[in-house]
């Protein structure tokens, strides 16, 4: 039995506690984790779609004409209802029928020109708009066996793709030749999309965390920098590995045993119970040690599952502990400008007592 | 000279005469068209940046340390900030300091969680915050020149990839397959990305106006709609084509061509002054006089940018007039479930006169 109704089942007791009469979700990842609805949304402007869920009783689907055949294909346990003249038109008619006059929405995925324009609506018909938060994304941050299952196969894909794209690099490729040749492949072996879009970054601009790839061509004894991930069956996955084709120098080496090094002491430190920054701390302080401290600018990792960046995050600001059955990455990194950079990231299962590493393939992680 | 410090100049003089001290720009386009940052947001909740424009003085492009060096790169011209404590604690610094009392934010474009923040930094620092719309995408509207050549350089190279795709077609291909054969392309061929994901559609899966390409496999005589755009130097092309592997029977020539000439009347009425309402209506009375009215169930078109969806629509609801350096798709179709559909769409700029046809590739156009 597919797991929407349980899940739809936990929001609404979460709803009647709360006293509020139902949640209109927007929130794309949100959206599909209780639905298996996988319409995209082209950006937050143009939504394919929204559900309405009531405190009690049944749940709707909310799309316009061009999704109406695929949300009833994938989601015709719920009502599936079309908005021609708008979704506020709809919400409209149908709020006082269902008796909804609370209604909660995700403030953290809604315009606020649409709140604005909810709250006009409620101000007509008698309704109270609730700004809600991380409702869904709080039972989502905890996997069940089934999402592990599928974030595992995510990964292995995505490692199945660096394999055969690494045995064909070669100097003289360009950042651009080569991220395309990654998302080729992903797609080529089944994946729905990347992830996010695949960096490829090499020489100095893999000092760039977020470097776009472009015409820069490959060469040997150079840093590169590959961060990639797919989704699978909804499911991301999220890998950096940080090599040189040909034979590294002694700087690369350094740089790259330090963060492996504070990879590894994070990992080890991972399990249920620990607070988040308190891993990130175990990195940040070998790293800092080592004098890079400056040189590691961002957290150490973040949340994976249906969205490739969730809760929660390993950050020095984060001081709430990490439980069994969360998902995350854990990607230390060094950035020098003008030289390079090198980050590795692994993902993560945090269990009872330690963690399960999802990633197999260890390609140029212990050099 | 780029263009930047003359459209922030534009928006400046609009602060001023509405007496608003400065605008907070989040919308990724308007960012790209005020500053030439390229940086992509990882959907609205992960911001790669925000433009801070002071009615007077100096502008800001505040971002985080992963993307310094881009920022700096491509808007030297801009005082580069830094959030390592997020945006908010950054403008509670800044904002004072600059003498800004009233701030304008883009409702159309900012989360109401976000909104609500800075209301709440507001009330502690005497900051009254405006909820803004529009007001960058007013001047977008106009297209100069110089995007004007890089929307032709667009629509080109979409034609170009269509070309080489479109050469290698045969029965037996997943609709999947031609998708990814089609970005692939567009990449090796130096585009940015695609402008929205591409629609590969065969068969009844052509009577869904957004099929998203699945396992489907083309066969001979059935309908074949690809829609397909592309980013190249920031700017979008949006173009889709109908037809059949084979020789089309007369149901789909009958359709196609009448389809095609509902197309070309609206773009024969387009130029400075006429309401696009109007030219939807030329469009819409053919196809209606056919009996086809119920299955044109999307409005004409749109306009095209660094969006690939903006203002202005040609739409039934839209009443304004369109004005010459707009640049619009035009795009009937007619979709019938059981079969499939035809839509037919190609870009114009406006002109005084008439207006200027962007596409110059006809294939199966006229059949």
């Amino acid at each position: 039995m597919p797991p929407y109704l349980q899940r739809i089942g936990k929001i609404q007791a979460l709803l009647r506690r709360r006293k509020i009469d139902g949640l209109l979700v927007s929130q794309p990842e949100n959206r599909r984790y209780l639905s298996g609805y996988s319409a995209l949304d082209h950006g937050i402007a143009e939504s394919s779609g929204l559900l309405l869920i009531p405190a009690k009783g049944d749940s709707w689907l909310l799309t316009d004409f061009r999704f109406k055949l695929q949300a009833e294909a994938e989601a015709g346990f719920l009502h599936v209802g079309l908005y021609p003249k708008g979704v506020l038109a709809l919400l409209r008619e149908m709020l006082p029928d269902l008796g909804i006059r609370t209604l909660g929405f995700e403030s953290e995925y809604s315009l606020y020109s649409f709140a604005e324009k909810l709250k006009g609506l409620g101000a007509k018909i008698g309704l109270q708009l609730l700004p809600t938060t991380g409702l869904v994304e709080k039972i989502r941050l905890i996997k069940d066996e089934d999402e592990l299952a599928k974030l595992r196969a995510s990964v292995e894909l995505n490692e199945k793709v660096f394999d055969e794209v690494y045995s064909s690099l070669a100097p003289g490729q360009t950042e651009n030749e080569i991220a395309l040749a990654i998302e080729s492949t992903m797609r080529r072996m089944g994946a729905e999309s990347p992830s996010f879009n695949t960096i490829v970054a090499t020489g100095p601009n893999s000092a760039l965390p977020h470097a776009v790839p472009g015409f820069t061509v490959v060469e040997r004894e150079q840093p590169l920098m590959i961060d990639m991930g797919l989704i699978l069956d909804g499911y991301c996955s999220d890998m950096t590995r940080a090599f040189v084709l040909g034979d590294p120098d002694d700087r690369f080496l350094a740089i790259h045993r330090l963060v492996r090094r504070a990879q590894l002491a994070a990992i080890e430190a991972i399990r249920d119970g620990v607070v988040a920054a308190k891993v990130d701390k175990i990195a940040r302080d070998i790293i800092a040690a080592a004098g890079y401290g400056q040189a590691f600018g961002h957290s150490l990792g973040h949340g994976v599952g249906l969205a490739v960046h969730e809760e929660p995050r390993l950050s020095s600001r984060n001081r709430k502990q990490l439980r069994a059955g969360m998902v995350v990455t854990v990607e230390p990194g060094i950035y020098i400008p003008g030289w390079g950079g090198v980050r590795l990231e692994n993902m993560v299962v945090v269990r009872e007592d330690g963690c399960e590493l999802l990633n197999k393939n260890s390609t140029w992680l212990d050099i």
